[in-house]
């Protein structure tokens, strides 16, 4: 009788408690927890839109760098080159959305075969919102690389011939050498995390905006167009190279200040991610490095000839940002500024060796400008960088893993320098042939006549400014 | 006394037992409940900062698009009507803002009357920080409908008889039209989802961004000041249409681009809400129209002469572009590619339609870039609508509401042809009006001596390139 | 035994209970209070790297408006100097970014002595990303202080003798004034809470995105260069101005609309916050007041000339801007269009007070422009400012403290009139002494026949537009 009362009481204590405890547990677990994973589902969210919005900008930006090649490679040739020159520009852009679209994306970024190239997504065939943000920005950088070429083999190259190459470079030379390097973090080639030549050399090539797979394809690309299409008539002379100035410095100027500015989206949204913070010792490096190259180039041209060359000066503002593409998120703010003087340095000695050694004819200085600041680019990444976690890369999560010459590292500047000779051989030795193939298939060069009377009216039938009275010379 | 020992013990374990209890829901209920609903107003409000943050960059470059306005029209006009055409665009945006501030926002979005009219928030009465992040971004649109109309008059229309139109644009026609489609997600006549109209037809018209409201309005509106201004001296003769070319190329293919960066915003910000993923969407679909556009008139101008035309092609980029802003949020990617190629075709037919059926006069094509391009993109979204909530557009929140023709449907297709004819008489119609009344009380075309001697001089008293030495024919 | 039996129950019962609630409290407090933790900091970084993506953004914005610099300078002077002026911008700009990094940043945000100068950061040592982002932001504004004297010391002035000087501007004279205003909230001569001065008048000076800090230094320290170096040769005939017109209208207005799209991110992005809603209200007041601009000297030449005058207008359009830059994030609508147009009257009347009076030479009009207009901007904010926490203003937190003389005030007057004083007497003043110095050490002047000839061929040996024919008078 008295057990009985025992369980008694206690089922009766324990019913009323139990029930307050129930209510308890109904009004505070379930409050929290659904309401968090909501609140973490929105952040999650927002952190998605706002990378979205940075993309889709930085995107647009990088777009408006065409308006930027436009002008300076318009403003360094001759008026009877400008509508062709502009045309060129304009399909470049063309055609890379759509070729882009249909093929370039899909072998850059692609399920990789064997970290060798993409295989799937063409046509974007299964892409959602996520995808066709980063299509938007890797498409205008893969039209970047080609219209490069356009400014080196410009006043002299058949509009088709130049379309053609577009078309396979975006196709096929950007997007398979890119893959090597972006396309997949597992397994391709020169950076893939389970690479045979990665692991063998014990680091990933590092390119995080793109100075060698932008800018040094680009430029190598554009050295074998120079070379199988020949110098423009006039340019030497007995082996000596002449200057043909450009027809609109001011055009070259603005175009200049239009890529700078183009720089903001090109590296700052390279970190693919609006929420990483690192893209502001990208942007400061990145501005550094430029401003180096200007005024060093400055310097040399005003100590060699009392007068500061206006071209080659804004070139060196160009090779200065080529430069630091790969290394702006890796290195300090020091650093970026000795690899902006070193690439301003090496815009002036190629642009020298390209007409005095090379006896190579650049209009614009592209060759100089993307192609061998964009190795010296790679190249400083393996000196320069801090290394991921050190110092004030502490809590980073894109930037080079390894350390640099300087600070005593050695396999990532082993794995950049594979990547600038791959990047050499692949660029200039398929354009090449490819050229060459192109050339002998449909014709490369303009018939002189059509060289001297200027590409306008022999490709096009217009003049780009029929007002002016022009010096006969230069008609 | 058993009884009172029952209870005591009850009592004596209730009261420990709900302390404790009382003390746990303190210790969770408070926390998390108050906590959630900061963090979810923390969240709203920075949902509601990025989208302002968004629109203000995305106003920001569709302002930038009235340089390119400036510099198209600029471009493909003569020197001697420089000075005049760029004070046109100028003071074109310099009244957007303040016309579009005083009358036109409360025109377009005050409280409607019948679906008609706005009646209310003239001069941004109580606006706050919401309602000017919104003006920003629909008044730089509306400035751009007006500017539209300032190319095709150039070269023969005074300053003060296009100011009166841009006022009354700005002020009116546009909102007034617009307000029908954009002004009220209720009653708005033509797309108001309890609009008697739309409950007819069974769908609301769609023009996400524009290609009705905005650009083929501007169209008509120039088509119309076309007619009424008539055509410039020399450009037919014996009613065969002459070509008279625009002074800078250069200027054209660099406003072209900057058009082309415009439309990121122009389309992009149209979501008008940075956390809809769909802008991805948009602008992918924005490209692959504006390159088919180019690429399109291209060839089409390749194969017919066989030197393929600058300027047709840079207005066949533009085409593209003006097809895809309504249907860019709401079809696939491969139909943005058809209706792009679609509106290059309706650039270069719309073109030769103008000089050789309508003997009308636009030096700039944009009759036929923003106009007959414009009502193509309005229709196409009946015909390749995918319908919100299918396919691609699961989980779109802004979309055409039905399917287009291609899919079976027809209800969107009708309600777009309405919209269509809609925009032509009231764009047409209402300016040939007032620029028939403008004609009679100010004057609508410059004395031929003026018209000869150029603008620039006769209205402004000025060269715009003082230091040139310009063939005499053209001057 | 009874007893035993109470204690028995009670414990029972109570370790039953509490086992109960402590599981209830494992499960509820653990789970809310750590994840509130986490979505609290989530939220924080959102919003910290919203704001780092709209500073980067509205920072390239700016750096872009060196483009429009460049192109308003090159345009309204003449094709024999055009190489000179764009080097100017180009080197403005490179010297910018590198001289600010050494020195500038740390004088105008480092540590505060006596709130008169910064202390430390010199090379942004030990600056972290937060550093690096608002770095970025300073800087182009630093630089754009200097490049506005480039414009009116245009057609005259030695390379070298103009670069030093802008070294000194970026790295003295514009950073310690600066930091009088934006240095230090607490103890900044003119704007610190508890600086002696602003206790003394009662409020601290309010010069939001920088009339006074940016455009009047610029303003008044070209004012002084430009009597230091003197007029241009044929300026002035028998102490009458003459008018000697730039050679491209074109590229004067496309560098104006750059300019007024630069205003998006020089004004939108002074809330250094992107989660301050208040930008809203900035931009659509900027572009009231300088739409209102350009439309009161449109009107002003129109009516004093019979035609409109270019060049006036697109100032007016930009004086407009600069006026509004200190009040906009302080004043009603209707406000900015008053500051506006008075802005413009102050435009006209201070070109021809400069031309008539001062008979100083200043091709641009920047003085006027920038200086003039630039110390209206901050007066206007003691005439016009509603006052935080008033009105509009209810919950804004960066805006002038003070209300204007329209609503009563006084002291916020008071302090912009002090500051509008300061303003220019340490820019016009220590600028003046520079230039004397800079002028007797390694000269500031061209030689005449350098000036005849034009400083590209005297500076750079080349000519901006080789081709083209040019009238021998203005060779």
């Amino acid at each position: 009788m008295i057990e009985h009362l025992k369980l008694n009481y206690i089922s009766k204590t324990g019913i009323v408690m139990l029930a307050v405890v129930v209510v308890c547990l109904l009004l505070t677990v379930p409050v929290s927890a659904a309401d968090i994973d909501e609140t973490t589902e929105s952040i999650a969210n927002l952190e998605t839109a706002l990378t979205f919005v940075w993309i889709i900008l930085a995107g647009a930006i990088v777009f408006f760098m065409h308006a930027g090649f436009s002008l300076v490679e318009a403003g360094l040739t001759r008026t009877k080159n400008t509508a062709n020159i502009l045309m060129k520009n304009l399909i470049t852009i063309s055609l890379g959305v759509v070729i882009y679209w249909l093929v370039g994306w899909g072998i850059m970024y692609g399920a990789s075969a064997y970290g060798l190239v993409g295989t799937d997504q063409f046509l974007l065939s299964g892409a959602d919102n996520s995808l066709w943000n980063s299509w938007w920005f890797q498409m205008v950088f893969a039209a970047t690389g080609a219209t490069i070429v356009s400014g080196t083999m410009a006043e002299r190259t058949t509009l088709k011939g130049y379309l053609a190459f577009t078309i396979l470079m975006v196709a096929f030379i950007y997007p398979i050498h890119g893959h090597w390097v972006w396309g997949d973090g597992e397994i391709s080639i020169l950076a893939g995390s389970a690479s045979p030549l990665v692991m063998a050399v014990g680091a990933g090539l590092h390119d995080f905006a793109g100075s060698g797979v932008v800018h040094s394809i680009g430029g190598y690309a554009a050295l074998a167009g120079a070379m199988v299409v020949g110098a423009r008539l006039g340019k030497f002379r007995n082996g000596e190279p002449m200057v043909i100035p450009g027809h609109n410095l001011t055009f070259a100027f603005l175009g200049t200040l239009i890529l700078a500015f183009g720089w903001v989206g090109f590296n700052g949204g390279s970190t693919l991610d609006a929420n990483d913070a690192y893209m502001n010792l990208v942007i400061v490096n990145t501005f550094l490095s430029g401003a180096a190259g200007a005024l060093t180039v400055l310097l040399i041209t005003w100590f060699k000839t009392g007068k500061p060359d206006p071209s080659l000066t804004a070139n060196g503002l160009l090779a200065g940002l080529v430069s630091i593409t790969a290394p702006c998120g890796s290195v300090a703010n020091w650093s970026a500024l000795v690899i902006g003087i070193i690439g301003g340095i090496i815009l002036y000695a190629g642009v020298m060796f390209n007409e005095n050694v090379l006896k190579v004819d650049d209009p614009v200085g592209a060759i100089s400008v993307h192609g061998y600041a964009g190795s010296w680019g790679l190249l400083s990444v393996g000196i320069f960088s801090i290394g991921m976690g050190n110092g004030i890369l502490a809590d980073a999560v894109y930037a080079a893993e390894g350390v640099g010459l300087i600070y005593g590292g050695f396999s990532q500047f082993a794995i950049q320098l594979i990547g600038v000779v791959v990047s050499i051989v692949w660029a200039f030795g398929l354009s090449y042939i490819l050229f060459r193939i192109i050339d002998s298939l449909i014709g490369l060069r303009v018939s002189e006549t059509e060289e001297i009377e200027g590409l306008d009216i022999g490709e096009h039938g217009v003049r780009a400014y029929p007002e002016f009275i022009l010096e006969s010379g230069d008609r």
